[in-house]
């Protein structure tokens, strides 16, 4: 019963998400345009070389990122999405910000980002 | 054992994150930069009001928001971070977009808006 009461708990967070609490984690938001003419080739190296950084950064918590699909249309020059999970601010300014691997990554993104979004969160729930 | 080993899953997954597959889940991410002059106790209302809008929409899988603390500074005017998660894009546009409670909101919080960025991905998961 317990281990059936456990595995039930399991799928809720798996599918409806994870409920944060007053401090729930820390989300680092980023979205980027990229300059007109820059080649499909090029995106995809940078989206490659984006999703190689948590196995190279310990503080990067979780990591997933998708292409822009919003049917709404509003930023359509937007067209990725990353979002990352730390511990706290103090994990993604000390572990994370100045990191060569982050910076090596800066470096190679730089010349082709038209604009580049960031924002972080502390992740907290809806209203009870 | 078994008990323990589910109990080291489910704290896996919520200190982790969730591993997404191909078919992850949809992602809406809202991010507002409202009106010079929009009161604290407005941008408070509309905090509220969203957070309401779980309960009042079956379509949200999961929603969590905060304020912008990016070390970073890089958009310092984007104060508010909304992501919300939906089964797929047909599930966002049919029971999310067009339902009477999200219009309301939208109605509520538009005319304190000076800009909002909206992007939807289907999360991928980093380099294997």
């Amino acid at each position: 019963m317990k281990r059936m009461l456990c595995l039930a708990v399991l799928v809720a967070v798996v599918a409806g998400g994870v409920a944060f609490g007053e401090t729930g984690p820390y989300r680092h938001v980023v979205i980027f345009q990229f300059k007109e003419g820059t080649s499909a080739e090029k995106v995809e190296e940078i989206e490659r070389a984006f999703g190689e950084l948590p196995k190279q950064i310990e503080a990067i918590r979780s990591f997933e990122w998708g292409r822009n699909v919003s049917p709404e249309g509003l930023n359509p020059q937007l067209t990725h999405c990353f979002t990352l999970t730390f511990d706290s601010q103090g994990a993604i300014d000390k572990g994370y910000l100045h990191h060569p691997a982050h910076e090596a990554f800066v470096a190679l993104i730089k010349p082709h980002l038209e604009k580049a979004v960031v924002v972080d969160y502390v992740a907290q729930p809806p209203a009870k």
